[in-house]
């Protein structure tokens, strides 16, 4: 059943043990979220915890430094970001069934939980859950502005992405002046890179091969190529931008192979091209101009594969 | 003269033909501003043209497609981000001594000017800009903030640079809502690489020399080297910050050489480090964590007076 702020608010106020769940292959939102709802309703004086199925990565570990560590039995599940049962991953499926209240933003969400509040109109949950912290009246204080200011951020690749409202940047400007520190999250987040990470962009441009007359750019990382660089899987993601980027191309497509010929492709497009609907032909999803999905076979024959979906949209031969 | 913006106002009411002057190798600040100060003028009917020394490179050519082209005698000169007389180029080196009118941002600014507005707390001078044209009571449609847009979102590189303050976030999302298209101005600005871009960074990665235990990172590119590339100098300027975002990196350099033997050197530091100052001993200068300066001579030896000017700072031996 879906619930307006009002309700949230109610539900947060008379419980008071909450475990909060995060997706898997953590990212800055989904963290951002539940730690930014931790600290307001551990401001209540009620024990949070939050939970995910993979060790968070090292970089993320800001979010949580002033995070109380709680032991209790849970009475409300809340689940940040997730937009699908199967993302709480292996360890967290215990409570696919179990989830009162699901708050996200992402357009496909499958409504697993008993409660819902879903804006897709939301660049990031960290925008819904600074409007229910308001709604608390919780006071948002450094803490509080960091998370959410990540979150943002990161769910907008730093404000670029097309889902980037107006109200992402007056959000952001009011957790900068609670205190976040934006040139730091961002350095942190977007600008620190590993000797690891350039040289798999190195490798990456060398990679990369066009097709549809320049319009799509694909770029294929082996299991093997990536465990010689030493990259962790984590410090793979920025990768995934680059194909798009290139001038004159319509749909990037990166693939990385997780496992033998286990591969996890991200893709990412134009405006005028939704690169969800590439994905859930292949069992995966996303948003608009930035989705994935996970396949199992061949390169070779995955490759055919994605380029008959492709040309199905810009037409003509790879 | 430091005049405040009242008396700006009313110097622009009391002209009619205005030439605004940008400065060389023209940048979204210096150009946006120059332009959304133009358009507004334009909107009270003044005479406006907006002069650079270099032919304007073609992806900035959005922020003029509406400027009305007109012929006529100035009476009174603007400059707009332009730090010193030298930063006019030769081609407008005979307006050295007539700008009566500096807006800027650059703390460095030599005051050249008769009059002069000088903010260091603004991200952009396009901040500026915005605060004079709201003083002027000229409504800002979504050509103007486009223009102002740009300026901001260029000069904190996507609101990842220390410059960018709430107040840089609050403008940027008056203009989203006054119609400029963030998205595609970002993609423009940042996310569209050339393939000849995407090779540079290619050679950038595999020429990076780390000095200091890891702290300094340079990146010397040889005339030869780009002209092999057959990349545009306009097009080398996102190198400059590659070597700075290496997780550890303190101060990142990139030395490009424009003529043989000529260097442009680009510094960036971490936010305990003043590039400018750096920069200001070799004849250069720019703001706290971005500067740069032009210095010739052999190679081997620039790099030593470099490495000698590092040792200084962070101690110790390259």
């Amino acid at each position: 059943m879906e619930v307006d702020l009002k309700e949230i608010v109610d539900l947060l106020n008379n419980h008071n043990n909450f475990y909060i769940l995060t997706h898997l292959s953590p990212d800055g939102d989904t963290l951002g979220s539940a730690y930014a709802l931790c600290l307001a309703l551990q401001k209540l004086n009620k024990n949070v915890k939050v939970l995910c199925n993979d060790e968070i990565p090292e970089k993320y570990s800001f979010l949580y430094k002033d995070v109380k560590l709680q032991n209790f039995k849970p009475e409300f599940i809340i689940s940040t970001d997730v937009a699908d049962t199967k993302l709480l991953g292996d360890k967290l499926a215990i409570y696919s069934n179990k989830v009162d209240l699901c708050i996200d933003h992402h357009v496909l969400n499958s409504k697993f939980a008993d409660l819902w509040y879903i804006d897709p109109n939301a660049a990031a949950t960290c925008e819904i859950i600074f409007s229910i912290i308001n709604n608390l009246n919780v006071e948002i204080d450094k803490d509080i502005a960091t998370c959410i200011y990540t979150g943002i951020s990161t769910d907008t690749g730093c404000f670029r992405h097309i889902n980037a409202t107006s109200k992402s940047y007056r959000i952001a400007a009011e957790m900068i002046d609670h205190g976040a520190d934006a040139f730091s999250i961002n350095r942190l987040m977007f600008d620190t890179k590993t000797k690891a990470q350039l040289e798999l962009e190195r490798l990456a441009i060398e990679k990369i091969e066009f097709s549809f007359e320049g319009k799509c750019a694909m770029i294929i990382l082996t299991k093997d190529e990536l465990d010689k660089i030493g990259i962790k899987d984590s410090d793979t993601n920025g990768i995934s931008s680059m194909p798009r980027g290139i001038k004159g191309v319509l749909i990037g497509i990166t693939l990385r192979e997780k496992e033998k010929n286990v591969f996890k492709a991200s893709v990412r497009t134009d405006e005028t091209i939704d690169a969800s609907m590439i994905c859930s032909q292949f069992g995966g999803g996303g948003h608009k101009c930035a989705a994935g999905f996970i396949i199992q076979g061949c390169i070779f024959e995955i490759k055919e594969k994605i380029q008959d979906c492709i040309a199905k949209i810009l037409g003509g031969k790879a």
